[in-house]
């Protein structure tokens, strides 16, 4: 691919072209991410406040063959936001447009910019008396258009769906600046070819989103939040399969916690108030949102009730109110934050079929055990059979100690999940820091069907280039 | 596109690496359609019964350049399943993969050959205790693979999503013959771009979906079905909206009928029995599907009630007994079938958004009254806002004496749909009968990016040729 880095004449050809503080020098925090993996460069910023500034500048850049690094809350969690190598790049960020451009209650639609952060996408939803079901830990700066390339997870994808089925239409420009308005607010259209999904999760490679019509659904009339004791992965796997059977999609988050987790709350977070006086090894933080006249409360008690009976559950906390729910969620919400304060050797965002999860958590610990002493914190989505398995080093050890290991556990843990017909990424996407491993464990009929796609939507490979698709 | 007729050799070539039986001659029901619109043509036909098999046939049509048709149960009303002109083409029908292959009850997981009936997917389902969702007029014979090719919606849309929503991986062959090996059972898989996505939905057109990984729902506890009466469309949407309040996702289906199909009903099914002695002017089908614990009778009576003092309901039916549910939903059911008797003018299978259903069909009979004297049944999937707004002769007179205005008809209700940012295919898909129409009414971005697609991928232009995109 024959790229060019952005130059003085580049830079002079767009300010004749665009307002005024588009164009920025390249602040630092834009070339950082949040793990400290990677250190990005760029030549220059571009801060659009309108989709035609955005055609305009990948017009110019599609021209000129100069990278294009599309810019959303920065949060993602595998380099897809900066480019660390290669000609020096246009890194366009999305902030300036964020605008909530429409709410339709009725509809169950809200219309919002790509820059808009999700956490007042959200907040709009709910003051139209709606709920935009998307949450997760950076809602507070993660951006929608960001959420959508990455086709984001979360807490409640067992019930309402990645951030992909909760968008009916997206405008966006491709490649060559044309603007594809495709802003349908239907839920039902059916002519032609899904470009809607393809540009979701595509990571900014395909076309840069400037502005989605998102679904929005009725707020449950009431919620209810408990933490089960269980006694094993497997018995969890029996309570969500109970709870499906009484509440139907009445589950909104099913989120397995282990014992370590718990532990290095205690270590990092002494203050924060835990559910069990001693951490139990496996537990489940249980969500439900229900239609009127049921209580939440009496249906996990009880579940709990049935699941005890079984032998499933051992223990369990119902929140009383509306500050033991959030508190319990605190619980579940601040183990990342431990983690990262306790520093992971590495970490994997890995999903198996939801019955192979107690097998895979077997095997795993068994293979890292073989490779030496270790911590192993497993936590996450159990309800979408997506786990967090994180690896930490020993008590008394640093993480800098297992540098040499980290190719080899992440082997390791990728090969299994890989056997076990399961995704080496979750929710996080492929970024930067997967593109080889889709290269090793991908279906190969697919890959070559993504890089045909890839080729003829951005022929000249300007955008994103090393995110997903190996330059 | 240079594409070439089946011929001797061709047939010879293949017969040399396939098993007796999977080459056949044309049989005359291949290539009829159920509207009777277009008459396909064919060399020869093949009934693989495995994947490779497919893979061999896909193949030699690609390095002979030999058009391809894939054959699913043969009910798409847009004439995807027949070629009319051009090279004579070769047949593939998937009816002979037709297993099962496995359902996994705890995953809410069944994986079905596209050649599967839609009706036998949902007994399967329903064996394992869970919930095939995808459900419409012809599911008796409509096959999977079909299915997901057209991304077929149905009644259950407003609560399930469309077919793309209930597939969580494919199996498929691609136009080179290279088998994509895409059955995942993961709710979260983010590693590349959305091939899924993208072959559901293309008719046919991209690559032949041989399986299918689909997502099951549990099965709700209890349902309850009622036709109330309403004021007006705008009535009915407000009770859609108080409904949803109430019940939240417990909304199976609600489904907007007109006097006009009850008074085909009469004319052409005497013997049905409807539920009110005069046929009123707008009424709907009210379908709930909720948690144990709840009484949907009940809710349906408090709905009613309240939809009542607002002014928005004028009279009802609860039904009191699966055999009543069965009969109500009877009448929903028969109307294309009445439809089909009285013998429409034109058909059109739209959708605008949600608050703008009741402009429209004030519009659009404004505007096929200047036309001339017509009959109008608009009914359909209101909560998806997908109508099927299908027009018939006048009183006395046969749907002959207007073919000149077929074309004419069809126009102004397309044009005022595209006003009102709708869509003029919702369900039915493209297929031949709608391709001119996309290119007047869809977004050129879109198109060009559809074209480059559809030449990334079959770049000899074997699949389905003519359909979604013209030839």
């Amino acid at each position: 691919m024959n790229l060019n880095s952005v130059d003085g004449g580049f830079i002079a050809g767009l300010e004749a072209q665009l307002p005024e503080g588009v164009l920025r020098k390249v602040e630092a925090r834009y070339l950082e991410e949040p793990r400290g993996r990677y250190r990005g460069q760029a030549g220059v910023m571009a801060l659009p406040q309108t989709t035609e500034q955005v055609s305009v500048l990948l017009r110019a850049a599609n021209v000129a063959r100069v990278p294009v690094v599309p810019y959303g809350g920065g949060t993602g969690l595998v380099g897809g936001q900066v480019m660390v190598e290669g000609p020096l790049p246009l890194v366009i960020s999305m902030e300036r447009m964020r605008a909530v451009r429409a709410v339709y209650p009725q509809e169950n639609v809200l219309v919002a910019e790509a820059g808009a952060i999700l956490a007042d996408v959200q907040a709009a939803a709910q003051e139209a008396g709606r709920l935009f079901p998307l949450s997760l830990a950076s809602e507070g700066s993660a951006q929608v258009g960001g959420n959508l390339s990455t086709n984001a997870g979360g807490v409640n994808v067992l019930r309402y769906g990645n951030a992909r089925e909760l968008c009916l239409g997206l405008e966006a420009v491709l490649p060559s600046g044309d603007i594809w308005q495709g802003l349908s607010r239907l839920r039902k259209d059916n002519t032609g070819y899904d470009l809607r999904g393809l540009l979701i999760g595509a990571e900014g490679t395909l076309g840069i989103i400037t502005a989605a019509a998102l679904k929005l659904s009725p707020i449950p009339a009431a919620r209810g939040t408990a933490i089960f004791v269980v006694k094993s992965p497997q018995a969890a796997l029996a309570i969500l399969s109970l709870a499906r059977d009484r509440l139907g999609e009445g589950i909104s988050a099913f989120e397995l916690i282990h014992r370590q987790g718990l532990e290095f709350l205690s270590e990092t977070l002494p203050q924060l108030r835990q559910p069990f006086a001693a951490p139990p090894e496996w537990s489940v933080l249980v969500e439900l949102g229900l239609a009127g006249g049921i209580d939440p409360e009496a249906e996990l008690a009880d579940l709990f009730e049935v699941a005890l009976e079984a032998g499933h559950a051992l223990d369990g906390v119902i929140a009383q109110s509306e500050a033991q729910r959030q508190e319990l969620w605190t619980v579940r919400e601040q183990i990342p934050e431990a983690n990262r304060l306790v520093g992971s050797v590495v970490s994997h965002d890995i999903s198996v079929p939801l019955s192979a999860i107690p097998e895979f958590i077997v095997r795993a610990g068994e293979r890292i055990a073989q490779l030496g002493d270790f911590r192993i914190n497993c936590f996450g989505h159990l309800g979408d059979g997506n786990l967090h398995y994180n690896v930490f080093p020993a008590v008394g050890r640093r993480r800098e100690d297992y540098e040499s290991q980290r190719g080899e556990v992440q082997q390791v843990v990728h090969d299994l999940v890989h056997e076990m017909s399961g995704s080496i990424s979750a929710e996080h996407g492929v970024g930067r820091m997967k593109a080889d491993d889709i290269e090793r464990y991908g279906d190969p009929v697919r890959l070559a069907a993504m890089r045909a796609i890839k080729q003829a939507l951005d022929p000249n490979g300007i955008l994103n280039p090393g995110a997903v698709l190996k330059a």
